[in-house]
């Protein structure tokens, strides 16, 4: 852009977003300022709301609006399962699934000592803390199939395995969709070693 | 998203720039909500700033960031020669190019009767006073090739065809990368002309 170090600077900013490559950043700028004081203020106060409402929920971490966010706080949820998460949008994918009608706990990360992310950087004290008090039955571990998921699927269970609570994992296999001559090894291998019964004998 | 009205909210503005969906609206509130407090600032500080420093151009209504533009007030341009385009974003194009160094005029639209879009709603008269008081040598247009292009081009060209001034156009014809196979018919008429006066002094 010849005009602006202003404009410049703020399309640098939207090109750290991920997925906005420069010419999306430029579109959006020039989307804005075809009428700039209206668009950039509905931006600005829709920035500024998410700013000031939104904190983590005390209970699971999840972003909420209130000290509880809606599904802690929603006496429909069945409350003795706990589903734990990496981040708030794997907890929105689960519940777009509609099948899942427990509470969540939301670690904000995977266990990845490279990047220096370790046990204390992730919300797994206030999981403890959560299960102590509340005992649910089963904790389901819904963690990307990573290296960095299964290793912290794996540090949290070597931590419950012996309260007694079920310990489960999302099933792994053969995606929705997915074509056996495309799958991965490691996929189809898990496939096999997780094969269900259709009829049981 | 599960939780926030504000969150929702968010998205929803975000979805009305060009080129980005529900997913990459979310994907953007997400990257935000990694760090809101420092992110949310960063973006809307930007917002602000190009919201109080970037104007339109006195002379050539483009973006500025004080009373004249750049390039207006840049003595090393050709003053004698004006490029007339539609938006901010077609004089980006046209500096990328590194080959025009004269001045522009931005319309700020086209004509667009359906859209309510008149010479009124666009830079033109701005445009006459400014060739009326400096007198430039080339008026070049520099409209897209579409039906509103070619109207905008016509209208202006019909006000300023008795200054004697030359008026120009860009050059239409084969695109560069484009196979003369895969060329429109007309593309290729247009392609037999190269750039052309529209009024020979």
């Amino acid at each position: 852009v010849v005009e602006g170090q202003s404009i410049e600077n703020l399309i640098r900013v939207l090109m750290a977003f991920p997925g906005v490559g420069r010419r999306s950043a430029e579109r959006m700028v020039y989307f804005l300022m075809i009428d700039p004081s209206k668009r950039i203020s509905v931006l600005t106060e829709a920035l500024h709301a998410v700013s000031e409402r939104v904190r983590r929920c005390r209970t699971c971490n999840g972003f909420a609006e209130s000290d509880l966010c809606s599904i802690c706080s929603d006496p429909r949820r069945d409350e003795t399962r706990v589903c734990v998460v990496a981040e708030p949008r794997d907890l929105d994918a689960i519940e777009r699934t509609g099948i899942y009608r427990g509470l969540y706990h939301v670690l904000d990360g995977l266990l990845s000592p490279l990047d220096g992310i370790g046990p204390r950087e992730l919300s797994i004290e206030q999981l403890l803390h959560r299960i102590q008090n509340n005992r649910p039955e089963e904790i389901l571990m819904a963690l990307s199939s990573t290296v960095e998921g299964d290793a912290t699927t794996s540090y949290i269970i070597d931590l419950l395995k012996s309260t007694g609570i079920s310990l489960t994992r999302l099933a792994r296999g053969v995606p929705a969709g997915g074509s056996l001559e495309y799958l991965d090894t490691r996929t189809l291998s898990q496939a096999l070693t997780g094969r269900e019964h259709i009829v049981e004998q």
